[in-house]
């Protein structure tokens, strides 16, 4: 037996692993990024992801260097850490929030987690049953789809409306909905369209979602980049309609999306998650999972409370420029329009019209074709629900957004008809 | 509809998350800490976790401070991470445990994970597929089970012998195996144990392991933590023989638990891992995961690399005072019996005698009345998989050591029969 070669070893793979349909950005650009020319002496321009953390004028907030150092440097935090938040992390989170919240958030309302990403993971884990669906926005963010598939929770969508600024198209929501519908998810400020809900909207979306009988589930990893006329209301100022539970991280605000620090915080004033069990699902769910390096809690409270208004200011101004230069770049490209000026994060969603192009058949082959010849990466709005759409994101130094502009449009120009 | 008070919300909790199974060592001391006896002014001594971060004595290496320090001020690690490590992340933990080894791990062996944990559960979602097995050691850790009942992956258990060192009872091991096991655990230098297990007989399990056409899962999170006569050996050294998983982390001999990195590392020369897909589903299942925050993995060729081997001679002289102390003082305790001097780890197992106690039902009865009496925690064996016995971590500061089996000893004096 111990020699025989032919014998199977008992280990081996006979099937797939249930996690292919976790799809992300970076698997629908990895295909794009091959098609890199490598010849090109010119820089790459990446706008495909949101990461400007890549560029030395987006680097982080001093403040937010020093607090890591501090925790290191303390050896207060090298033990283990518990499991969702030690206290004064969860305080300090629910300080921070209640800045812009008409009730106070206790500590007992924040949970932390490993970035926006784990957040998603444990809610949807908590809310996926047999049977159960879950209102996702058009476009949106992949990962929502591929972490409910992985989860078996069924998935439907309803679109986000470019002719009214991307608001959620409320008569879809209704009639979407049934007794199994547990949740929708609104992202806010929006990704990928880069636009800011008014607080009107907000509240027709409580208000859906309470006669609904659904939860909100409010992805608010942008909170705060906003740079238009339209105010940033966080979605739990409705957590007395119904039941709000935000998704957050100091990923974007603080242009650090790899320490990986975020929280789910439950708003929630009449407690209806306790008593539905969401609340202690959540507890349980975030008991079996990996949990956060302890000295990163250790510098979230020196990090929320120190970071000066300046930082974000000058964040805020980086990105305003660039909203600019890309909404007015774009409209100099006959086949791109781009029907709301951002106003918020760091992306647009881009219209392709291909009637003015000669060869390229879809977003996706615009997209592959571009890096190739322009070694420029933006995202094909397959990728995140809309087909012959681009998603670019302006969350890159204004000169390489200047270029990486140019490029395309002599992209275009080259391709486009009767040329 | 909006105002009907009685309409149930459509995310109602209906039964309980499939997460009980995970039980952890913390949940376990959960009731024991409950009976701390509060008005008690001496301080409570933590034997029950092995968790010595907590005690300034051991501190972890400067240069380990100084990597993170350094990768954080860089401000070249605040973009989103790669999936399963950076290049220079896997080649720095493949260099090291190359110095172990009779050949050379590559950079793709490599798989960086969050703490050891992350990389148990990797590897336990891999091997899981319907009518599996797999075998673990008892006494062991216990989130290994909770891990594989959670993937609903049938565990079998072998004995550790205390009368032969706690070696593996590889009769029963054979006995145990069928055509659906998958893998073996072997944690070594052991928890809960404190053994190391010699050269030779980590080659019986191979060669075991290759008879039965299994894999070995060498948890070695606390390698190169020894101090007694048997030198620490890598099971990798035997991957020729049979294909090994290793899991490790820095948790231990850095001293910093709560900086959650580890790895997943496959000691395969024959490529039968990737033959067999074994591979290729590790690289899918981390691609869901959460990973790595960025500066910590950028800090890891530094940690590595420059930590000096003061610090680590530092520790096993400290860990080797505190073994000495444990072992000679539990002598003196009638109803307890250490078996073998610990060797290594953190931990040693000391069997309860009850004949020799009045009023004290079980290691659980004794875990609780002795923390409420004498404020010193230990972990009931039944924890761990064995009844009646106790897990006692040193890994505490000498003189706390002292104090608390001095303490052990007044209160078995205390409850003694005929007293």
């Amino acid at each position: 037996m111990e020699n025989g070669p032919v014998q199977k070893w008992g280990f081996e793979v006979k099937q797939e692993l249930d996690t292919e349909p976790a799809t992300t950005i970076r698997d629908s650009l990895s295909s794009i990024i091959e098609n890199i020319n490598k010849k090109d002496p010119r820089p790459i321009i990446p706008l495909g992801y949101g990461d400007p953390a890549a560029f030395p004028c987006f680097r982080t907030a001093i403040e937010a260097e020093d607090a890591i150092v501090d925790a290191v440097r303390s050896a207060k935090y090298n033990c283990y850490s518990f499991v969702a938040g030690v206290l004064p992390t969860k305080r300090a989170i629910a300080d921070y929030l209640n800045r812009d919240l008409p009730y106070k958030l206790s500590p007992d309302d924040v949970y932390v987690t490993l970035g926006c990403k784990q957040a998603i993971e444990i809610i949807l884990t908590v809310l996926a049953r047999p049977g159960a669906n879950i209102l996702f926005p058009r476009p949106g963010w992949p990962f929502y789809e591929g972490f409910a598939n992985l989860k078996h929770l069924e998935v439907r969508h309803f679109d986000l409306l470019p002719e009214k600024g991307w608001e959620v198209d409320l008569d879809a929501v209704e009639a979407l909905a049934d007794e199994n519908t547990v949740a929708m998810v609104i992202i806010n400020p929006g990704n990928p369209c880069g636009n800011v809900f008014p607080y009107q909207h907000l509240q027709k979306i409580a208000e859906t979602a309470r006669k609904l009988r659904i939860m909100v589930l409010a992805d608010e990893v942008y909170e705060h980049l906003i740079f238009g006329s339209t105010p940033y209301t966080p979605m739990g100022v409705f957590g007395s309609i119904v039941p709000v539970i935000t998704l957050g991280s100091i990923s974007k605000r603080w242009v650090v999306p790899g320490w990986r620090f975020g929280w789910l915080v439950t708003n929630d004033p009449n407690d209806i998650l306790q008593k539905t069990g969401i609340a202690k699902s959540i507890k349980d769910c975030l008991s079996v999972y990996v949990n956060m390096p302890s000295f990163i809690q250790g510098a979230i409270p020196q990090i929320l409370e120190k970071t000066k208004e300046d930082f974000f200011s000058k964040i805020i101004s980086i990105l305003k420029e660039s909203a600019d230069i890309c909404y007015d770049k774009i409209k100099e490209i006959p086949c791109l329009t781009c029907p709301n000026k951002p106003e918020g994060s760091m992306f647009t969603m881009v219209k392709l019209d291909l009637s003015f192009l000669e060869d390229i058949n879809d977003d996706m082959d615009f997209s592959m074709k571009l890096v190739r010849e322009e070694s420029v990466i933006v995202t094909p709005g397959i990728a995140v629900g809309l087909k012959n759409w681009l998603r670019i994101s302006f969350g890159v130094e204004p000169s390489a957004l200047e270029d990486g502009l140019g490029r395309i449009k002599a992209f275009c120009h080259r391709h486009a008809k009767n040329n």
